[in-house]
């Protein structure tokens, strides 16, 4: 696998790079970008993987969340991800909307013409992304955790509930908990997945977790004027079915936040810290 | 004075909010933020003004350094201003370069034309917008320091060496200490002060240093890996009349950094606890 090394920059003592490679899971050129901690120089150090909302690149996380210092305070490389295929060659909303097509891959394996050839973005996150860190970077494959914002706390939640296996903890910021029941989702899945609902429930965070065997720990913080609150993040649903079946979930409503990226700077530690604690365990 | 509201998000307690205005120093609609910490429920709180460098607005600060965390736990309020006047009636660079003209005020007030009607940022900065903050918010009026990047670095520096009752102390992070002796302050200078060099050094901070009557504490940061160090910003030439005026000026080194905002995110809480401390003493 080639990849080319495009910015390097030091901070907090660690190292803040973004590399492109080619994709042979998106058939296409993706960007990602991996925060170093100083521990590295140690050896190796488990991974964070993060995931983007609607509209995000990897760089969003990088400069606004501010989760550098406590990345180099606990030893955690972080890598964050792209959130769809790009390039001229990949189909975009015909409108162009935010919420479909380029910067809008729901972390999903697409299905259906004319998503199908490029939208693999689940196959990308929990298989290419992954073999290619532990292939290039000091990063401690048995140690890895996810999460996300918004449309990437879905992909997280989701990924994390279908690989127990692979990630020992999930945590979200405002999630979108039930695409199949919120309009982003369904206009979304109606297109990459087809208009069959049946295989809706794959990627649905409150299903998956109804049937979850294996339960890793979970962290949710939800801003409590978030706009997307009511319409399209409906946190209650994935609540209810986790009291039902016991799963472990820490669930945090935040007076007064919103949607945003100043929200996630002001938990962002807790989350890292939430993870740290999980991946400091002995398996 | 008149001033809009445009945006209001929560971020560690506190209030970041952004502004636009009618300014009469410098005959244009203008922006700026405020972050406002917990505290000011408490009463008025001490101020912080920052001033961005070449390209920068009152925005890059607000979502890249991560200052809010540590000016929520310390209880600063901090404004971050605009690096020009702005709008369709500003005249620019007729090459639009980065380095001179909208983007690029330089914190002074021009006198030649055609820049002299809306170039007049020293006044702006030390004027017209504390006088608005000061009026509007819970603001402490007798405690105030200032800090800033690059161009902002030499705004700062330059802004307090000549106002030291005004401002309590001082901070840049690899601030240009000598436009008169670099090609950025020689090409804006020359426009905007004219081609007579006397003028020049009265917003030159090594000569400022080297007259000041009152020393007010200084802190420094600069990376030793900042692409634009030795060309443009020379810290050794203040340093070396610090050294004979025996002024107050902490000095650091920071290895491997650069000239981003990764760099001034690493250091930014250094120069908030050490504005704090000056400002938390007895006048």
């Amino acid at each position: 696998m080639i990849m080319e090394k495009l910015a390097s920059n030091r901070i907090f003592g660690g190292e803040q790079c973004r590399y492109k490679h080619k994709s042979q899971t998106l058939s296409c050129e993706m960007h990602f970008s991996v925060y170093l901690p100083p521990q590295v120089q140690g050896g190796k150090q488990p991974v964070l993987y993060w995931l983007s909302g609607l509209t995000g690149t990897d760089e969003n996380f990088v400069i606004k969340a501010g989760a550098q210092r406590v990345a180099a305070e606990l030893g955690l490389i972080i890598v964050t991800a792209d959130t769809s295929p790009r390039g001229d060659e990949v189909p975009d909303d015909p409108d162009h909307d935010y919420d479909f097509g380029l910067g809008a891959g729901f972390y999903v394996n697409a299905t259906e013409e004319p998503w199908k050839e490029h939208y693999q973005m689940y196959d990308y996150i929990t298989k290419e992304l992954p073999a290619l860190i532990n292939a290039n970077f000091p990063a401690d494959e048995t140690r890895q955790s996810i999460f996300g914002h918004s449309m990437g706390g879905h992909g997280a939640l989701t990924i994390a509930l279908k690989n127990p296996d692979k990630y020992r903890s999930v945590s979200a910021f405002a999630p979108i908990v039930s695409p199949i029941k919120c309009p982003w989702g369904a206009k979304a899945f109606n297109q990459y997945l087809g208009e069959d609902m049946a295989p809706w429930k794959e990627y649905d965070s409150v299903y998956l977790l109804s049937q979850a065997k294996k339960h890793i720990p979970m962290l949710i913080d939800q801003g409590t004027e978030d706009e997307f609150l009511e319409n399209q993040l409906k946190p209650h649903l994935l609540l209810e079915v986790a009291d039902e079946v016991d799963y472990p979930l820490q669930y945090n409503d935040r007076e007064g936040y919103d949607h945003s990226y100043f929200f996630i700077a002001s938990f962002v530690e807790n989350h890292l810290r939430f993870h740290h604690k999980v991946l400091e365990e002995e398996s």
